[in-house]
């Protein structure tokens, strides 16, 4: 018989360093004694409104001491935690409610009239506020003491080559064993503190705050990312760690001035895509040490490190996989592929996903005989270190958002008047990458582009909207009437050097 | 669907980090990458003898780089490894073959004759030595690249209060889980270098093995124990941790002079029952930090530990369960017994044996609804500090050896001119406890002391060897006819008290 089962996460933490600091923002800090005491008072007050295990509840919520409060108190209650992000549209939130059969959200005032909106028309959907639980009566709760590794503890909506987003279910195993591989690869001291300036409803924040609480590791939380504010905290506040995307660095880096990192730095976690040269070396005068890492939604956080040492060494490299994790490179025809020669990416272990929320025909395809099917495109090197070449090929990555270009091109082919609609990234100097969109209009019509922007504002979180729209009489397609996107992207190229 | 299955350790570790020492002994330092590619030379060698995946082969080895190489030889075929006591007599040893079905021993020349012995009784065994594994061939071995966690890694040998001992089977997962309780609570630094002076036939070495792979830590190896060999290399090779039963550390202290240990050491883990007052005073003195701790065979090493700060204050407390662990204390009713009663100590966690070999019944009553009943006695205080009151009742601990008194007895019972026959354990300033046999012999029979002793001397280990024969008309039991031990230690302390 194997045992899946281990203490509560919070409650075990209190329990065995309860005066130890769990949490510090904006000027307050709390120990784990008093985050547990808290998140116990709030899942009274939970359980009041109705909330209970294996209720289905949305949290729609900024960075905030508050929001971390309630997420452990779902925690206790046993909840699956739908994690969504505060830059949805209202249509985009609306339908992760519905396809996840949320049955209540939490959210604050600032996003309270959507909140309410939703709750029209999701005639099963509860709305509640933070303000509101505030003023609340809270009850003794009825905790969940045990935690069944393989129990739902989060579901993260990803977008998908298929156009509609999907719920990637993420297990209290799946959170613990990618703070395992993590802490095996990095090492955990007492002194440890780890800055999340990243958003919480990412698996890049919420995985820091499942490290904290395993680990018994403080963490900074910072409302959003502000290089200024983050130099200045790694400095007073002794952080050791910090999760950023490339854009987040190279803004530390500029930002960073004549100072030089202090050498209780010791990590700087760099996810969403390979480092340029450049920022790389700038982060070696600075004395920032750089762990390049490559990790998913569906991998609850990085799955492949790349160490400092090999930084330069394996400049583009993502690294090897962490300890409980294996990678392999599959080429078209089903065979590994060898040393050096490119095929997709697929990689296995304890902390990927079992699957997507209710969605068994996706589960299926992406996971087969325990490996997930990333969709991406890379090799391993002699050594055994990774290169990703294309993340999932069509996958957008601006300011560390995924953008899946189906989605957008969904959301645009259902114009009456378009016909066609292909998007692709293009580089971006401040994001990465922005989308731009290549339409073809139907026969006769003349669309204007500002009316088309308007259209997708209503439809489209701010950062998926396209920075371009490209007119064309016929989008480029193979026999097989597959969108040949490498050939937008070619052509958008070509118009830069032209101009 | 739950991932059970991790690469193999190993291997792992050598492709992560190849360069990092493993291990040092004797003047030797092997990278993991030389103990990976030793021990797949090993793997060949033992192909080449007929050991493959699931063979059963025990293991009668001194502590050595080879037993280590020997040991991760075993692993990356996929055996079961029975690791037997090297104390133990032939007729011990040939049983715990004989119980456990063992297709193979392996051994040195020091035991080989003993082996040999063996493998005339159990004409199924085949016996090798490592002299005889290092003059032979080696071929390219089929090597486990994946580990299943409920896969059996090690079965030990424990005596049980039924006299018989019990293979208790410990799995990949269990070392794992052990092996991360630890990480949580100590933390683990890429600077850390584990000494181990106890045999690896033990948990307590077998466990500082698996977490040298799995953290990538560098562990120093010594033959057996010796205090000033000990304190030389924490100072020469920066030992930082230690595992030590009390007698161990009293030597240590005694004769650590006017030295203080350096800042680097920062973890002396004691097993093995409370320490005194006298010593932990001592340990503070010269600067040890002395983490106490309780656990046994069933939990794979350590499941409840004291941390330094907390070992004044708590005094006599094995401290907290580990992070992954559960720990409750049960009254005679059943019931859960409140803070400060005592009961009996249940444990439960990943790190918990799944049984004994062979012994369905000894597992379903000592392992029920996912807690082991450990039989030991002890109480919580209303900080959740476990004291200890009595290990396991009649256990007696010598020198770190576990000794049950119904094994002794049965040896005894067996003799013709024995019509009863009682252990104890008394106090030792040595040994900690040794055991003292009260015997009644059958009518109008007088029994030499010393005949009795020669007769345990060939069927009994020597710590097991009683130090003194007591000669009673009759025991003391009770009307069920159960052995009163606590009678024969309180007859024991009054005859000390009238000498």
């Amino acid at each position: 018989m194997t045992v899946q089962s281990l203490p509560n996460f919070i409650k075990k933490r209190a329990f065995l360093t309860p005066d130890r600091p769990a949490i510090h923002f904006e000027g307050l800090t709390l120990t784990f004694k008093q985050l547990y005491e808290r998140s116990v008072d709030y899942a009274g007050r939970l359980t009041l409104k109705g909330i209970k295990k294996n209720s289905c509840t949305a949290v729609l919520m900024k960075n905030h001491l508050d929001t971390v409060v309630i997420l452990f108190a779902l925690q206790l209650l046993g909840t699956k935690t739908i994690m969504l992000n505060t830059r949805l549209t209202r249509a985009e939130m609306t339908w992760q409610l519905s396809d996840s059969r949320a049955e209540f959200l939490l959210t604050e005032s600032s996003f309270m009239v959507e909140g309410e909106k939703a709750e029209m028309e999701i005639s099963s959907l509860t709305v509640l506020s933070k303000e509101e639980l505030a003023e609340s009566e809270s009850v003794n709760p009825l905790l969940v003491e045990e935690i069944v590794l393989t129990d739902i503890c989060t579901i993260m909506y990803t977008s998908g080559t298929t156009g509609q987003p999907k719920g990637v279910m993420q297990t209290f195993g799946n959170h613990w064993w990618s703070a395992m591989g993590s802490a095996l690869n990095l090492g955990f001291m007492e002194s440890d503190c780890w800055l999340c300036t990243v958003p919480l409803f990412h698996i890049s924040g919420f995985s820091i705050l499942m490290r904290s609480v395993i680990y018994g590791m403080s963490i900074v939380l910072h409302e959003n990312f502000d290089e200024n504010k983050a130099i200045e905290d790694i400095f007073t506040k002794k952080v050791t760690i910090m999760s950023v995307v490339s854009t987040m660095l190279t803004r530390i880096t500029e930002s960073f001035g004549d100072r030089v990192m202090p050498v209780h730095f010791r990590c700087m976690l760099l996810g969403g895509g390979p480092a340029p040269l450049t920022m790389l070396e700038k982060c070696i005068d600075i004395g920032i040490p750089v762990f390049q890492s490559y990790g998913m939604t569906e991998t609850a956080s990085q799955i492949v490190t790349l160490s400092p040492e090999d930084s330069l060494v394996k400049l583009g490299s993502a690294g090897k996989p962490l300890f409980p994790a294996q990678l392999k490179i599959q080429s078209e025809d089903g065979s590994l592929a060898a040393a050096g020669k490119a095929g997709e990416i697929a990689v296995k272990g304890p902390n990927i996903t079992p699957g997507y929320l209710h969605r068994p025909d996706a589960t299926a395809n992406k996971l087969r005989e325990g490996w997930l099917y990333t969709g991406d495109i890379g090799y391993v090197d002699q050594d055994g270190f990774l290169y990703v070449l294309d993340r999932r090929d069509d996958l957008i990555i601006s300011g560390g958002e995924n953008i899946y270009p189906a989605e957008i091109e969904g959301v645009l082919l259902a114009h009456p008047d378009v016909a066609d609609a292909g998007v692709v990234g293009v580089p971006d100097a401040r994001w990465g990458q922005v989308p731009v969109a290549f339409i073809a209009a139907k026969n006769g019509t003349v669309l204007a582009d500002g009316m088309l922007k308007e259209y997708c504002q209503e439809r489209l979180a701010k950062y998926k909207l396209p920075c371009t729209f490209i007119f064309l009489d016929e989008l480029p397609r193979n026999a097989a009437k597959k969108l040949l996107r490498r050939n937008l992207r070619d052509m958008w190229q070509k118009g830069r050097q032209e101009t």
